[in-house]
């Protein structure tokens, strides 16, 4: 089975864009976990067993797990072997080197953990990120336009009046011939998500920023989807599990799941009817 | 003691601009270390031993270590254990994420781990850096202009006449502000090189790609370093710790070191008297 292939199907059976971010961090998540050997582990298990089955994908940040120290690797895998195989698994490092260095990350990310796809940086270019695409079996989002402050540092900076990102999401394209190339769009930027779904009608857009960051639900939906209300893979992490700091937090965060996976099906409907 | 302090005092101290990149790739390593409980860390330690007084800093390649699974990240923190303090140790990543994330980056290569300096991508801008460079007594090298063949793709890429890269220089340099910063640029790019000296006179300049990637170590020394002919970090890897495959690599690499070491001093001598 294809990336892509996974990625539909997990859209449409269980109806759903958005993605979870388990991006977990130990001082943040609730202190009656705290007495479980793996505290952050514990999180994600209760907080998987309540929302996987209204979602498309779990994304978990690198920089979380490793910031756990020498358990943060099993605790990836731990997590992982908990997600249902029909949820997509993102792994999101950001990373990008050399071919001869970038080939250690493919194998960490696709072969050790097994996560179905993966988070690069494009600022080194083709050979850094052509590692990663060899697989169709696994999924590669370039970054394009992230939702931080600082897209407007270099990624918004105009060469013959086209943003750098444009010129990103064009060679994404370009070097997209296994299939399996996405692209990361941050839900703070609407009208050029609109003007990038444009260029690529067709490309996965994994979309981070709204909630916490203040990106707009229904513009990610409405600009960021395909021509059959698809393809956008909304993410949202800590206004959903850290939506409780009591007991109740994972029905809690299901709640909120629940709240944005039926926003997003009403804008689905809104736009694509 | 600040970053800067210390990478002069290892530069004066040593009189090396030397650096060895502890790329290590399990595969690579002589076969009879393979017994040992951790290859990977016995052949760092035999490397150690036989070349930290000719050089003036380690690189560690992180996707290395991530490749060895549950045991890289002991591996890490084992390494730097054997390396002399006077010695710096750069943590190879090219990480960078919203700040929020950062700070867990920087947590691991400076807290967990203690790495003297990390390099950074700049694609995701200043709000991904900046918490990389809050301590000055921790350096940040920000990739400007990388070795790769695929660094034509983006950072070469021309605004109003200047490059990409350039404008990474310049946003660096006003980003310097607790001076800890410096940058990355490939020594496959010596005239880039020197117009990137020109820009920016004072900044600690990484230079990979030196060796097997086939970049020139003349102009690395000559443009790469300061008025001074210093500040220049000059890496190399492969042609240093794989020169043999025999029981001798140590003692081989030891060779091949002091011949790079004295090749520089050499240059050095020849382009700053």
């Amino acid at each position: 089975m294809t990336f892509l292939q996974k990625l539909q199907a997990a859209q449409k059976n269980q109806d759903a864009l958005l993605c979870i971010g388990l991006d977990v961090d130990e001082q943040k998540i609730p202190s009656h976990l705290s007495t479980s050997p793996s505290p952050v582990l514990e999180f994600n298990k209760r907080i998987i067993e309540a929302t996987y089955d209204l979602i498309c994908a779990y994304k978990l940040n690198l920089a979380f797990y490793e910031s756990l120290g020498e358990q943060g690797w099993r605790t990836v895998q731990q997590t992982l072997s908990l997600i249902p195989k029909d949820v997509l698994t993102i792994g999101d490092g950001k990373r990008g080197d050399i071919g001869n260095t970038s080939e250690h990350y493919v194998k960490v990310l696709f072969s050790d953990f097994g996560f179905d796809a993966a988070t690069v940086n494009p600022y080194m270019g083709f050979d850094s990120v052509e590692p990663f695409i060899l697989d169709s079996a696994k999924g590669v989002f370039v970054l394009a336009l992230t939702s931080n402050p600082g897209s407007k540092d270099f990624q918004r900076v105009k060469v013959a009046g086209r943003p750098i990102y444009e010129k990103v999401v064009i060679a994404a394209k370009k070097w997209n011939t296994n299939g399996n190339i996405g692209l990361v769009v941050g839900a703070t930027h609407p009208k050029e998500l609109k003007s990038i779904r444009k260029i690529a009608p067709d490309l996965p857009l994994l979309i981070p920023g709204v909630g916490k960051q203040g990106g707009d639900l229904k513009s990610s939906v409405g600009f960021g989807c395909d021509k059959k209300g698809r393809m956008a893979i909304i993410n949202v992490g800590r206004s959903i599990i850290y939506a409780s700091s009591a007991n109740d937090f994972a029905s809690v965060a299901r709640r909120e799941a629940i709240k944005l996976r039926d926003q997003i099906r009403r804008h689905q409907e809104e736009f694509f009817g």
